[in-house]
């Protein structure tokens, strides 16, 4: 198996089926380093559905990306790590916990197999089945949560445990999630309760509101996120709608007064040091994205910065 | 309250948050001969999913319908019967037995209150909801169903026995539906399995499949399925996939080569002599109907065509 | 200035501004047989608005249009008359009654001129300005109308007279229509009244409802067309409603379960002997055309079906 | 009558008719501390129509808000204000001082019953109907409005006097506007005659322009808004265009280069001690929107914003 | 390799890439009795661009199909023939004549190995490509072509002779179709010249136009094709345009008029007793189709008939 | 010819062929000190196709821009400069070279009337059609290219040498480009090979990254742009996804993360002293810009921000 992706310079980017970055699809997961896995479950979606297409959304923008990161010392993500498009996880539409089971152990063979999962979901919801499997393998996860809500609350719709409201709450209690090492950035909007961000922080979870953040100054931000992550394994995940609407119009539950894409990218750009075990971009909705489709284009390249963020750690390894 | 409808030679259209044809809500449910409900739940859609919005979309195009139907001797529907707007169940997204289960107690309210349900959909298996409150009342029911599908199949993904493709075998399990006496019309299209419409057949259903419609010609279909349902309580199930695609872009599973909105009216206005008590209109989605919205038209029309079904009948009963 | 349209197997059809069907710009009116004059008033609609930006729309897909019409002896339009894009008139918006004087000056130039005017609605009231201008050459004139609605109310909302529900009633009592030489054609769908109809037949018109129309099929419609107008100088208004939504989605006032595209061509294309003085095509809006903007291409599909009628007429007229 | 919205966490956001942030329609006025009323208008509207339909897809995205604003101290909106839906004046399409003035009955009623009216536009012309609704109670009024645009033209297409382009002069004429008092925020783009902008000032409006704002800073700028303001009552204007089209492209008059969707918000949350006794929120135009509907859903937070503004007022004056 | 498509009663249809109807993605040719190819190029549009994406498109919609086909003896295509998607030729967007030379190179190793090729354009000029491959093995070939135009003009802009309008003459003088044996039907609207019909019967070609096609009725035309082809090795070219704009949309070159989805299936539906060697189905443009994507779903239906067409002759040469 | 455009407080802006600004089409060309031509050619486009639509949508939002330009003195463009709209040039879709052949013949009359050319394109490449047509008259020229990519590969597929990557590398090789004078501003994303940003430097450019941008301020930036260009003829070309995706979706190849509009635009009207010969606005593909069309307003905005840069410096050039 080929792990370089089809060279654009070459072979238009219109030209077959769009696989993550044009990478090869995963005939087997043995001996990768990184496996591109679609979660394609919105069971857990409260408000719009549908994004249960964005898997396949985010692979057709993602052929516009190149595989050098400019902004990580020029590294060709693809010469350094073996990465594959490990195609989708399947589910039951409509049946969230048999859902997250099955996605779940699509992901345990990724993680057996020794590859990090790169999610593309789906509902905020399926950032549970990640915690799980890669949690199997690492322990109690370093969460670094990029979003516009806290995803902290007790129940849901008659009562629900088990949705795209309540998914970080259920990982503490389970234990894969150490709060003392996790970090929620961005959080904003109105609110239900008044203890809508408070309750992450009753959780033991570190909050950065979205008006700290600017306060804060992006880099600061971004030291500050490393502080609360070093030395353990993390899992990060981002829910698009961290971004303002204008850039990320495609998404299940927008709130507007975000950062810019600008922003987003220089942040994650400048996170140092992150051990990452597992990760997820979730919550593209494609049918609420316009034409331009730029919210899958802002998914996959805050997939490609993610990737850029291992792929410098195992450079850093290597030269150790 | 009122009961009839806004006068739109008076008040535009775009005036007041839009109820089905600009009925009074409903404030109470005694004294309706018919309640219009909403039934938003698309927890058992196997593909496209959003059918949750389906019922404001129908609502917000059928402003432009009026209270006179032509085609039945320009009978006024709301001089005939007292209909009112009851808003919409609820449900719980991603949980498809309790959203069924949620839609079924709001039903059971319209039936006891001796109103007949007119159903908005959601995905087609909100029509299981729509049986059971109405059989609770009626008995094993004459079912009338208009699709391009037979939704007869035992069990979907994963083994779930209830979703959009099973409900009418459930609703025969339950013996809630009478097969005898009920009709399935217009199945087309490329089949799972060479029994995908047989199965219907060994159920005990009556099929006539759009092939065999247009064969028939439209008024013997029509005049079969009178005699089908003579002298059964009915509910009508109308899936909007019916139609051709062409007239019904926005359902959740199109299937191309079906009537054209012209023919499906026709047949709908030559339905001569059926018990209603209870409807719905199921499997918008409005996210795939374009701007034009005119399969949420579409639905509205056939709705109102129901509801002139009903209202003839009225006349019928009290004229002897 | 040339009087021949631009040749699109020489130049792209999408080089250049889009006059009607690539016809030159009118420099003057003099010597024009025929002048395309869009009338970009929405001042009178009801409910939807925005057809403001029809005449562009419907330019825009004129230009796939070919200047030869097979189903009238193969002749090519633009060799028998001599037709310019003659832009557009003004309008005020927000204010019906101005913009309608508005309109109507613009219309009287090309008729004083002696060209044909063949008017790009704009909602429907826009006809009023047209019959006006035709009626101070011609008298009173034999309207051909296709619709869906009979536009004969008598007033409209806080009692205005003048909306595009109305004016062929106020065209009648201006005596620029003769009802017993005028008809109506395509009448559907549900009434606001038991006179929606009949209110016609009381001012004079012939109307022939749809159901009516595919009863005495398409040909003997057209000869009825045809009796009706025979002699009398003809105004053809074509309101795009007429025709079925799936076909017309993007009109002001769509009403399910009309004619297809290929039987209103058919009907179009058999109307024989009219003298016809003016026309137009009315309640396209774009806004609710969807991206393939088949609506604005019938609209255009359909106006140069009408200047193949008056062509043909001129062919027959030299012959004598 | 309740005076709390839905909870969306116990019913999906997607359940009923959409009223704004799902408050409980007025049954009656009395009692209320502020009323919605949506104003679908859009006959003043010299390019782009359709705002008739913007108060109820302002609606549609409202329900995605929550009632506490952490930005003002974490205050429950409706805690402290008894808010409802009235839902929407009536109109008169295509007539537009007919249409202002059935607007004003609407907005007297509010203002009679002691309620500050929250307008929902509709075009911007229905400004002048708010202020004179508002003045009527509360004498000459600080007008603080944000905008691309000053509105302060004399007239517009055939010397008409009310337009969306005029209605500010108007107000100051009427004497229901003290400009001395009244600020105009955010002017940018291009003009049509040098005095676009200096007209306001010449009428004794203060203007900071947008290159004005960003060099005082926002906080400055809104020091200075209440600085102009400060004890008088004000009536807020707030058109969408005031925001770049990337962040609010629905609307009918965009201008590149505006503020983002955080810029504006943080303005807005930075505003204190105004007296506000009646407000709007215009210029929507969904068709305009793409599916994310995003300026629909800014629409919708600045009018949280506004009553935020209020409740923090009502909660001040309780604590004297 | 597995040769029979994914369940889509097992595991959802939006799960995976879209291979077309979920088939096997081939890994190499031989053993093939048919492959899919995606032929996108555009270079050779004249008017609207874009088909580069149509293949991509079509597989999207196809995983809507399922492999029993009920007009043909519910006959499990994928029981009798190997099929497979072998992805996409590639090409040079915009240099026409070396595109061509491309996708026939793609199109040549698919015919070495056996295969029956089904293109999926693309525009109608990569016919072209696949008549050149398949007259390789088959040589010269009996076209049968369904389009709304001839395509058989003898060059375009710049007097350039391969494009998407004159590709079928091109095959006639290369001698690789058969005019004789060859047939065109669905012709129709507007022409550029008196000859753009009879010119295909100047090279030999029997054309059947729309309004004969109707005439003779649905299956006296099937019968004639039949006639036409019989005993010839067949290459069907099916361009999308031959439907009505209401059913196709998003096409290349919309001409209004044509015929239903109904009537096009049913007609395909009656074709008997062709040797299929080759077929396309081309000039699908997924940007002008609408969120309902109908146009795509049509075109993937279209496919599967033709599918069908080759399993039936499979068959009927296996019982001999 | 009138020199001044339509006045868009006397005439709406619907009214009307939308010509750029609403200004005279060319009659002739002598005489005008600058000429809008529209390049619709796309052949050179290896992604997205449909820029060939791209002169008309922006022509069609240019209707919203008034003459007075605030931010360089209040300066009225029309009055200082002869500016018409001289329409399209022609072009060969499919055949890349042949296009840009046609494109530079129609150019070359522009410049040869001592016309500035102000082209709308069209892919990328058009600009080397541009730079030919110029350096004829003005010598090799300083390229002021702001973009997100440098577009100096040597080659795209299939070794060839035109396209919308490689223009720039070949004008400096034809010698019309003077590298040492020329500047590429705002290149970010990321990259093919490590030098796809050095490629330039190589060839002699100065190259301004977008992170270098913002780090220099964009004050520095146009000082810069300033300096290289200084006392050359200066060929400007301004590929809209310089900016970010959220203010222009509708592009060819979009790259989050770049500046905003008003960040842009900001750039723009700080440049000072540029001897302006030449200008293009390309790259804008309106298929994919939403409803709002804000790409196209953005275009077109730049476009008269472009038009204001060569009013002052013949306002400066006549006041010496």
């Amino acid at each position: 198996m080929s792990v370089l992706p089809t060279d654009s310079l070459s072979t238009p980017r219109f030209v077959g089926l769009p696989s993550f970055m044009r990478l090869p699809m995963a005939t087997e997961l043995q001996g990768l380093d990184a496996a591109i896995v679609g979660l394609p479950s919105d069971s857990g979606a409260p408000f719009r559905t549908g994004a249960r297409f964005a898997p396949n959304a985010l692979r057709a923008m993602s052929v516009m990306l190149r595989p050098i990161n400019p902004y990580r010392g020029h590294i060709n993500i693809f010469e350094v790590l073996r990465v594959a498009d490990a195609g989708d996880a399947t589910c039951v539409p409509g049946y969230e916990i048999e859902s997250l089971a099955a996605l779940e152990r699509a992901l345990d063979a990724v993680v057996e197999a020794g590859a990090v999962p790169f999610g593309i979901g789906g509902d905020h919801s399926v950032s549970l089945a990640g915690l799980r499997a890669v949690a199997k393998r690492h322990g109690p996860l370093s969460l670094v949560h990029f979003d516009s809500h806290t995803d902290t609350w007790d129940s849901y719709f008659d009562g629900k445990r088990y949705s795209a409201g309540t998914m970080f709450r259920r990982a503490i209690e389970e234990g894969i999630v150490d709060p003392a090492r996790s970090i929620q950035v961005g959080m904003r909007g109105s609110l239900f309760q008044p203890a809508d961000v408070s309750q992450s922080v009753d959780l033991g979870l570190e909050v950065i509101t979205c008006d700290e953040m600017f306060a804060l100054g992006l880099p600061e931000t971004a030291r500050r996120i490393a502080a609360r992550s070093a030395g353990h394994p993390a899992f990060l995940s981002f829910d698009l709608d961290f971004v303002d609407p204008a850039y990320a119009p495609g998404v299940e539950t927008p709130e507007c007064g975000g950062p810019t894409a600008r922003e987003t990218l220089s942040l994650l750009r400048s996170l140092e040091g992150l051990d990452l075990v597992g990760c997820d971009v979730v919550e593209l909705n494609p049918s609420y994205d316009g034409p331009g489709q730029i919210t899958a284009l802002l998914g996959a390249t805050v997939m490609a910065e993610l990737l850029a963020i291992l792929a410098e750690a195992r450079v850093r390894e290597r030269s150790r």
